[in-house]
């Protein structure tokens, strides 16, 4: 098959490589389409630092670097491989899926906790020195696969994967609702837009919630505005101000953090309301301080979102399958 | 009456002031007892930073320093001037009361929504320029005395402000009931021991529940065992190893930041189990740069906890009055 194998910084080279084969309980997969996440992106400057390098196989795959990438994709079960022994729900030839790309132990306190995000051996295809889905062929746990309608426009569900980034952080905040919720979102980049539309099906922009974006470009700015946000560019505004203007000295109850930018935080601090919570979804390079005046006076919560778990991946998916005339606006918009 | 006036940094004294002149709807209390906070020392040392300078009064008292200092104090209803014309709860003459020192102005956003903790106008007796718990007498609201049983010895009720503290970070949390829950307390000083006696009373020791704390001192070591947690001194091991290993690997799903330093952040971060509640009490002096991987990867949730409100206060002497015998314990550990 045809891959994109990630041998190390500026390092990706398109070849020929052998199919992966499928392993008990595992479907062959022919991918359609994959995405690219900023984390792949950061592995191709600055990288090996999640990918295994040689002489430190990753614990669940007891694989290194060279490597498939990709860990955002959908396909078709192949013909061939999909009639498993073991598995619980057998996956028929040509069935469209979408894949929840992690690996995890199943063994460890977290794994048994139901916290498969924070599994202590955490992986992921495309990452941890197994196939990821810019191979044309990938070797994938059935159970991690999520079946989608046969109409279902493949080219758009690998987006599933950044929005259950989004559907873990939305979730976390613990309210069962964002209905009449002042919500701040920090960068309109994808994980932005992710929160977008996850917002949107968890009820923001209904019962007088606001939704502010604050970004600077320009582009970003206008596909964030034809969603319906209000945008704010932090380089001309006061986005602390504006956000307490405009909810009668409130402030925004939710902020999320999908820029990892200190003037960001610090106009995210001031505009969060009184016991309002901080959701960071971003990777920080530089120091993680947070603006302490503001926030101890607040009484603020500051949470650290971490990929997903299962609840969340199947979550994300239902929603998409119910809602998918959106992630085509998405698309529209976005590409 | 006698006075401790502050001037200034290293500028306490003490003098002869005229009593202050009740308001309506305030009493003229006969200090019994008063408490040294850290914050005090802080104003003393380095102030005036919450003491309003000349110049720039307090915006509920428009007064400045020069002020009697004390903002934890407990005493007696005086005679002269109980009878009031419009309070709600007249106070009589003889009653033994523990004050909320508290000031704010009950028409700002945050004190509308009950979180007077939050006034934008917040101040205090003893540091926002009117009378403090070092004078033998304080004009206070009969709202903010909260009356305690007759036979109260007075010596030990200002504790209840320290442990209101205490009170509002354990309520933060956001549960119940601490019973069988993991819990590391950073610092055995003060506030440290406060969070002692309202998790008791919140229901930690029951139930399999773990307390650790960290504290270097010998001495105050000491007392901390005597309450009966256990006491790791960070110098010497590994705080986060530790509770990580007392726990089967889950960690402690609470830590409470009483000490401010980045060693103890490090190792409550460290100690802290997946998707745990780091609550901070402590002044930061320098930056609250979180561990951003533990933070990240334990879907941690980080609170600040800025003083307490009505209800916490009413709780605290509540709970004080039920079982002040454990107070009279306090005592003997602490003095």
């Amino acid at each position: 098959m045809n891959a994109l194998i990630y041998h190390g910084p500026y390092d990706i080279r398109y070849t020929n490589a052998s199919a992966p084969s499928p392993k008990p309980n595992q479907v062959l997969l022919r991918v359609h389409h994959a995405g690219i996440c900023g984390s792949d992106l950061h592995e191709y400057t600055h990288g090996p630092s999640s990918m295994p390098r040689a002489g430190h196989p990753h614990p669940l795959t007891n694989a290194t670097i060279p490597c498939a990438t990709g860990h955002e994709f959908a396909g078709i079960v192949d013909s061939e491989t999909s009639l498993l022994s073991a598995t619980e729900t057998p996956l028929p030839a040509g069935t469209k899926v979408v894949v929840d790309p992690r690996l995890y132990c199943s063994n460890c306190i977290n794994c048994k906790a139901g916290y498969t995000n924070g599994c202590v051996n955490w992986g992921f295809h495309g990452i941890s020195g197994c196939c990821g889905g810019f191979g044309q062929y990938v070797a994938v746990d059935a159970r991690m696969c999520h079946v989608l309608p046969s109409d279902t426009d493949l080219s758009i569900a690998p987006l599933c994967e950044p929005l259950a980034v989004a559907w873990h952080a939305v979730k976390l905040c613990g309210v069962g609702s964002f209905k009449g919720r002042n919500v701040l979102i920090l960068g309109g980049g994808p994980i932005g837009i992710a929160l977008m539309f996850v917002l949107k099906v968890w009820g923001a922009w209904e019962e007088g919630s606001r939704v502010w974006v604050s970004e600077p470009s320009r582009r970003r700015s206008k596909q964030c505005e034809a969603f319906g946000a209000t945008v704010l560019d932090p380089t001309a505004v006061d986005v602390g101000k504006v956000c307490i203007d405009g909810t009668e000295g409130r402030g925004a109850e939710f902020v999320f953090d999908a820029a990892g930018s200190e003037h960001g935080m610090k106009d995210g601090f001031r505009a969060l309301a009184h016991r309002g919570t901080y959701v960071n979804l971003a990777l920080w390079e530089r120091p993680f301080t947070i603006p302490f005046s503001d926030f101890l006076t607040k009484d603020a919560t500051v949470k650290g979102s971490m990929c997903y778990d299962d609840d969340d991946f199947a979550a994300t998916v239902n929603a998409f399958v119910k809602g998918r005339t959106l992630m085509t606006n998405l698309r529209l918009h976005h590409y």
